[in-house]
């Protein structure tokens, strides 16, 4: 695909390579904001007896002891999954390897989620008594580190969840493997898996108005300025460039491909 | 089947008649509060594309906007409703004819929900710009009223879903028909509707916990005491006898099947 | 005593026996709302290494788990309990009979807390983790029941701590008794109790204006009034009537005493 | 006045010059927070029927609908307004360019107002549905766009409110023009504007200590270290020298008067 | 205009009379909670600096002190008052004779008032340092008690402002006397009195939907039952009836014109 | 030690001064977190009557006032004591010099606690009204200022409680003093101080887990990588390096025992 787009001369613009002078990818935020909610409404549905879950309503109700939701990883999938698990009343713990991040969580959350730090020992103690856990770890432009073991997932109930928002860069959870919308779900030792790679799609009309959020600003600057003089001044943009005139301007793309790559200035 | 019970003799208690003396059904008010919580969790899931949904995710994300939920009915199953909905970040309205549940309503959810009094209008406006509509209108040993009538269903738009917690009881929405697990839902002039009559059943591990806590404590004081002597104790507990020794020993019971009334203590 | 004072013919009011008619003791009330905040501040002190307890800070910090506070009885006492606990950033378990209180106890603490309802195996499972219990199940003029049995506190680890606020009508606890201010707690199996029957009186600046606010206007009542007239029209404070001239006037003490009773209208 | 300035060899200090190197303006901020603050009850008092306004509470009664309240801008300014708004009890909307910002409006406010990305449509259909709209957008040291244009304001409805807190400079919606205490609002089609352009002044005394607050610890620098050692040391307080002995230090305000600029240092 | 009421053969039924079981004025209550809201909006504008208040926001800024509000009243325009106070950021103080009451204040505003049972020195202490008093006690049927005197009032700053909505039943505030819109305000010792006597007036859009949503029910039950009927059926409005048919018929009305008393039934 | 160290040769890493590029010293924030809690607890335990306190509980109950807690400095250690003493009921006031600082406080802290900007004044007045300080200054690497002098501990009533967590850099109170676990309080002038010099100390359990999420993923890079690659890689690990092959590294150390100093990469 990439030759084809140098031989086709396209400037070529890539989401997942924008990024801010802070590290963060302003295009991908908007879609893990979204899947970080659906991952606890999907769980949620997946506890359901129909779907062979534990038949466990999140929330539990007064005098029923509510799910365990354990949330691996406290990024933008994480932080949204734990607020709406919170919000549905669920038991919550988040477990991240930043203590600034659980920091700012319990500030927000005041408090109504437990905070772990990541490490095989809290993992392991919480995915055991879980009701549902979501692998939320995402490293930019690296795979996943698989900080949930076949191991820890055996120690799980039968028909406990689990829902893994970053399969798409490879999964957290060892028994993870990619799904699709039409089979959806499968199980390992009774314990259900769901690995949709594009969970987003599924709330298309939030997903396009998130996207076009974060997307249509830099549209607008390229249509009001013309791309180069966008990209020269708009740095985070110029990192979106993959290719143009014929060039490779995104080293990483070239470097995987064997090609040669052009800076963008030249 | 009362016939049968005469016939064999058979001691028979129902839990729809055991009844506070403040009017409240204690054995009925969990399977509410379950309804409650799963009414949410379903309406978000066919909110979905995948489900023929308006692809909304319930809450948003920051920018977007969130899906609008009006919950009709602000007892047990509306109020359940309306913390869960509240809780995963939808923009919630709940009507109810009591303007003081209304006002504990606000007093406990801290003005997160919209309250509105019971009446054509505000019930045609609501409805008219939601997304989601619950209906959670029950008036205990009554047909549910048709609050939500055809033509504001009409006003509605394509993809946003009903669900009508009170079609055990009649369904408070005009178009709700009582539909099976099975196939739940069908489509009335692109809105889905959802109206399956036996909601708790999806979660059993927590309807079970939640409808024991409220009968065992009465199966205890029958084990202890005897029923003769449980029913004279607790008056809650005699007006949920409905068969007893060859009598039907309730009388709404017997009036329904043109049978004799005999009180329990004779 | 009680013989004393009808010798004295003094006109005796007890604080315990005066009762509004929806059962409520309005001049107890006071004294355990500060119990119920006590108890935590004393559980959170005891837990302290220094006092031989596990070494825990009951909220923990970001990263490291809070500890688990279970109380037992949502009344007064625990629901004030419940909340500084809560406020405390600890881990929060409600354990009441009583279904509606429960309700209402999610309804204001916004689903901060686990409410159960009060059975054997609910009890055994949320001491067993425990690493603060507070006893506050208390009767009316009863004895508490023994809901935490000894068994259940030798599941509780090396270092925890029981708080039993219902020491004064013999403790909810098993192995609770007795202890005095000079020397408040004892040891078993590694369990520290801490069973002091005047809690309050550890804050009496507080426990005073409390009280106070609960008696003046009885107290009021008497002087404006003459206390004939005051005890016709408040039924309450009538009831707080244990002698008056030379007669025992509450029937309780009337019997325990085997004196006769004498109603106050005569 | 800059000439006098100079004439006169003053060494004059601008609080708007004084800024930080992340780009706040440590001495505008508090007047940003006061008026953010007094814009709402200022909108609440409009729309109070003899101010010729809807007649409408802002936080509405149970079963009431609230005030829609929607605030252009999140910055100081729009954050403090929305969060009175909310406290008030309103539906509050905020719209901002920034969506880090809106993301860390929604944590902090627990996804009690809607956010929403600024863009046309968006502005259009919230300012139509609105009755009181919150101008608070500042660019530093610019003109304030006009995102609210005069055709938005003529979908407003009769009795509706505006608060343009950006008229200092300039204002951001199309139909806004200063006005004073003595004679604050007008009417435009029947939409009341509220444009004074010194609103933090009706309220002096929170004012002061705000400014001081602010503005005190640079003036114990001056006093402590001459003010040549403060400006070499405090590089937010060097930006706000604006002339110094015979010079304009301050370089927009040189080009602004045709004068010749010198830096500080020499 | 009793009399003219008779002799017409009027059947009237007044607002203030309907009354529940449980002692509730259910038509009254509406414009109570309106007015609640509505005392602490009209305070916060008289603290402005131009309308000769202290100059001070009610919520303060960051790093500023918040304005102190004393409410003397915990009712239904008391707690209302308290409610829009501490969601705009000020100090609020619920001060009632009801312990029940306020801790179902503090229950559901989640310990961020302070509540103070009603004395004559909780009273002093509290008014004496407060920005903003709101006189909130009003007896049912009765004058409202006189609880803040002109020595209280004495000893409060000058520019502080007073509030009282009970004006309509003569005040709770020694130096209170009813005022009018046209002249809302007047000045004892410095300190700013407004004591307009129909304050929900000032908002007639949420106060008609306000009390339509009272008062309509019982239109619709005379409308479809007939009045004669709907007295029978309905026993708080029955309560509402005070003349029909040539006879008075509310007792208290009767005495007060020394008029003859028939009962509705006969 | 210092000499030891360096004649033994031992690679010496210290805790206090490992910093990230932010100033953050992240070693010793897990324990500023913990004594900021501690400090809290401790406080309200000394405020009971046996501990010679004024007999005030933290919260107070409804309808008497609860205890006024004055947190200097809002860092880490301030923070948390406000949140735990917001979290017991007690009116909390938090000052800070930094404006920032008290902003991020009322956004998280929902307005609960009063902020006011560090200076004599706000000082000596809160600390007059105060039932607990909490003295909660600490500059990295430098002693603290003594913020709270004798005077205005004077002006303190009998009974008060001081809390000076930053004694270990000599405190910010005047009158504190180091005190040890032993003999933890003593008495100026009726105002108890508590200035144990390792509050964390007292609860093991939680310091250890807190310290070792800080401390084991330094020692995990140097276990992995060998320190010298480690200390290249992680700069602020470097900055922690004291003493290594006969040198001493840090530079402030280098001067405070008159040793020449050696930077790492040499």
């Amino acid at each position: 695909m990439t030759r084809q787009l140098v031989c086709k001369k396209v400037t070529a613009i890539s989401y997942e390579t924008i990024q801010l002078p802070s590290g963060v990818l302003p295009c991908l935020t908007p879609m893990s904001e979204v899947a970080g909610g659906m991952s606890i409404q999907i769980g949620a549905r997946y506890l359901e007896k129909e779907n062979e879950g534990r038949g466990k309503l999140l929330g539990g109700v007064p005098g029923v002891r509510p799910a365990d939701v354990v949330v691996v990883g406290g990024g933008i999938v994480g932080s949204n999954a734990a607020k709406i698990a919170l919000g549905m009343g669920a038991h919550v713990t988040v477990i991240d390897i930043n203590a600034e991040r659980l920091r700012y969580i319990e500030d927000v959350m005041k408090g109504g989620v437990t905070t772990l730090i990541s490490n095989y020992r809290n993992i392991a103690e919480a995915v055991k008594g879980a009701d549902l856990v979501i692998g939320a770890v995402l490293l930019p432009g690296a795979k996943a580190p698989r900080l949930v073991t076949r191991e820890m997932v055996e120690t799980m109930q039968k028909g406990s969840v689990i829902v893994d928002v970053s399969i798409d860069q490879g999964g957290c959870i060892e028994t993870a493997r990619p799904t699709k919308q039409s089979s959806p779900i499968y199980n390992v030792n009774g314990v259900l898996h769901y690995c949709v790679t594009n969970m987003p799609g599924a709330v298309p009309r939030t997903s396009t108005f998130a996207l076009s959020n974060a997307t249509f600003p830099y549209a607008m600057k390229i249509v009001n300025m013309g791309f180069k003089k966008a990209f020269k001044i708009d740095t985070a943009l110029a990192l979106g460039l993959n290719t143009c005139e014929e060039c490779v301007t995104c080293k990483p793309v070239a470097e995987a491909h064997g090609m040669s790559y052009v800076p963008f200035d030249l």
